[in-house]
């Protein structure tokens, strides 16, 4: 895995280059026709963690972007949580997701496009941590676009 | 894996047979000085996918019993979704559990003890798939006291 570093392109700020890293992902996840979300974690200016959906090809629908992403940081870290980390993804995470993010203590959420099926912040409880920050609309245009061509040739396809 | 089928044991009632198996589960995780939760996936009367919580050996904080037995038993269907089939757990599972068991479609969740502190059903909006069944209570005093002992051993270590 490259380490990819936001001082190898200072011209933008940070959550851009940052959830540019996450489209990465999704368009790696577009590549298998799997649902077009990416996620990386962010520790110190520096991505620890990339993920992208797998749910087709394990066959596991839990195995979306973020559950990826942050088993991958906790295997780069070797400690249990993601406390000084933050989560950029395409897309608002899922109540699962949401709920892993809970576990991991990570510092900050940022998402691009809200879900608004499937997005945690429909549920009025906070289920993040309490000391996980959320931020949301860098990109969103982007992803939601993303997400909306993907399902639309799917429709077609079948 | 032995696929154990409930007709083993006709003695007892079908809960409490597999709720039984999930708690062989649980002590596999109090082997390695895990939380002890245990879950099993049942479907036609038989075990076809089993977890327990890693948590510590993975050092991987979503590694929860449910999650693990949600994967096994996918993994052993080659289908996508768990539906016809009842996850057994001995603890009431987490929101990032029950997140998971939305996507999986799963037709039933029995639990032993309730989470109180950390179990979905603080949350006031329905997490669950429309179509899942819940049942709790079954040798919850069981579950409830094998939590008991193991923090306070960890405490009385520490």
């Amino acid at each position: 895995m490259k380490y990819i570093s936001f001082t190898d392109e200072p011209g933008i700020a940070p959550d851009e280059f940052f959830m540019r890293e996450a489209f990465k992902e999704a368009e790696k996840a577009l590549e298998f026709d799997e649902v077009p979300i990416g996620a990386v974690i962010v520790h110190n200016g520096r991505i620890i963690g990339r993920g992208h959906n797998l749910t087709e090809q394990l066959n596991d629908v839990t195995a979306h972007a973020e559950m990826q992403a942050f088993t991958a940081a906790a295997n780069y870290t070797g400690g249990k949580y993601l406390k000084d980390c933050t989560l950029y993804v395409t897309i608002e995470p899922c109540v699962m997701c949401a709920g892993a993010s809970y576990w991991t203590q990570i510092s900050k959420i940022v998402f691009a496009a809200h879900d608004e099926k499937r997005g945690f912040t429909r549920i009025k409880q906070r289920i993040i941590h309490p000391r996980t920050e959320l931020t949301s609309g860098i990109m969103a245009d982007k992803a939601a676009q993303l997400m909306k061509e993907f399902f639309l040739a799917k429709r077609n396809k079948s």
